[in-house]
């Protein structure tokens, strides 16, 4: 049993200007790989030269999509593997350097129709990846996928770490509970833990086959395939993005970044932007697709949280991170990777 | 099926005098009926002529004990079942008017020791228990006992409800994720429900037969038997405390007050004691047992929290409770009790 990690973790900041190369080499595990972060941050570790080991459960409908990793499948291991199952991970975390832990079930409304699946997957398999790691491999460094949904309906923007956590679906609930087991192991148990509360994250490899995990997803694909946006309320409700690539460095920027241990950092971008504004970016950049103005469903009303928008002060004084990519630009590189794969991603 | 509570919940403050009168004749249901706190409120319900019946599990160590309830034994209805199980719970949340939330797993190191177990009583029977309300009585009322243990270590003093949640064990995860859940049903899904964040609370009926559940416990068991008193780190820690039947009092209080659904209240003491302090009082009032100061035990030192008190100040304004009773007189009839019953709480 392989108990100690080598990696040459960054003991105080700031980051070395070369600290990409410290994942050449390395034993890394990308819980959630195959999913749309969990693939983009599998195929950059690649470009690094890191070994890495995905574990995907590919639960249908929960975003895994083998696919998301054709070009580099000849180079990791792809391991077929449900975070709910203890054994599997028992093996699979030994001998790891760092576990970016993305698995999970992101869909708020699915976690409303069925909390308790909700439960078994973000609650109780974190404890399963904790444990695991502190019997099996005590050194390794774990960064944990939190959401800004962990804050419910904000209380003042932009929201910063010192908001309230009040989440107003199940999902949000057992999400928190995930990060904060993952603090306490950080905190009592020694196992290096960082969190990254995500907001609205878009790029390639975004599931787009059904329209209950966000609403960039269902704007892309009914743009692709010309038809008409519904937006719910009046589209004036703010949000801020982040381009996939942008949410993959400030994971791999964390991960090697000592102090950041038993921290919690928003992620959050630059532009500001109302959902009918981001929408008609989407048709823009499409060339296809209309507007159209409905009702909120009542589902999705009851667990709305109104305008959102991050401060990622924290994270940007901890590791230098901040967005690059802008939306047009996001968007664009969106649009043209679904051009050219759009069957891998609307066929079941 | 009996779907419709008819109970007469006082609309807008403040509480009517004659307010404990509103129990009388209603169905009401007490979760860990049989532990400490869930008997004390249990028999006071049976004063007030409530028509009671306690589900408990009966689960060694866990704090229930039917020797609380003999003086009431033949005006309730015991009710044997886990509340991990969703069928009981589903027949039993029936007909019921009010549901007094009290079952769980409150030992913050038992928590540390077998996560899993604290999982599935604090988090998923809270899911299962809520689930039973939608489906089978969605117009019931659920008061559900939190703790100050979700706050985790005070960031300022006195902790109020405005507090960051920052648990530092298992336990207090799952006892927010518990709470937040009956938050989100209040929101979401209109079931009534209110948390009341307990801090210690004592006196008779809290279980003395082992030294997981909270240190007045140790002391008072242990003065009673004649023996020393161990202090952890400095005994300079301070700690607010609540006699059981205050905190039953807010319990039956927010109970019947409509503009409590959905709100989160601490308890609290007005008296702010040293753990030492309160050490001593026990030794006077027992007459017995000295007091040494001794080292954190590790697995204690990694998860306390240093000093705690909060304010309940908003308890107060909502419902007008305040605690009546001190240390001196709460702990003398602590004593009185366990003098005549110490049989029934230290054998197993």
């Amino acid at each position: 049993m392989e108990s100690s990690s080598t990696f040459p973790f960054v003991t105080s900041p700031p980051l070395p200007a070369d600290w990409e190369q410290l994942y050449q080499n390395r034993s890394i595990l990308v819980t959630g790989g195959l999913g749309f972060i969990g693939s983009n941050l599998s195929l950059r570790l690649v470009e690094l030269g890191a070994r890495v080991t995905i574990v995907d459960s590919l639960i249908p409908d929960y975003g895994g999509n083998p696919w998301n990793v054709e070009k580099i499948k000849d180079r990791i291991n792809i391991n077929i593997a449900d975070v709910r199952d203890p054994h599997s991970i028992a093996r699979l975390v030994q001998g790891q350097d760092i576990i970016f832990n993305l698995a999970g079930q992101v869909s708020h409304i699915d976690s409303m129709r069925d909390p308790f699946t909700d439960l078994e997957i973000n609650c109780r398999s974190q404890l399963s990846i904790l444990e695991a790691c502190r019997n099996n491999n005590s050194n390794v460094k774990i960064i944990y996928a939190g959401t800004r949904q962990q804050y419910g309906k904000p209380q003042y923007l932009p929201v910063d770490e010192k908001h309230l956590v009040l989440p107003t679906d199940v999902n949000g609930i057992n999400k928190t509970a995930g990060e904060t087991y993952h603090i306490l192991y950080n905190n009592v148990h020694g196992i290096r833990a960082t969190s990254l509360r995500m907001t609205n994250t878009y790029g390639p490899r975004l599931l787009l086959k059904h329209n209950r995990q966000g609403f960039i997803s269902v704007f892309l694909r009914t743009a692709i395939e010309k038809g008409e946006i519904k937006i719910f309320g009046t589209g004036e409700q703010l949000r801020d993005l982040n381009y996939v690539d942008d949410a993959t460095d400030a994971f791999l920027r964390v991960g090697v970044a000592e102090w950041t241990n038993g921290e919690v950092y928003n992620l959050g971008g630059d532009e500001i932007l109302s959902v009918a504004a981001i929408a008609q970016k989407i048709i823009k950049t499409a060339g296809a697709g209309r507007l159209s103005i409905v009702p909120f469903p009542e589902e999705t009303r009851r667990i709305d949280i109104g305008s959102y928008y991050g401060s990622y002060q924290k994270l940007r004084e901890a590791v230098g991170w901040r967005p690059l990519i802008d939306a047009d630009e996001g968007f664009q590189r969106t649009v043209d990777y679904y051009r050219e794969n759009i069957s891998h991603y609307v066929e079941d």
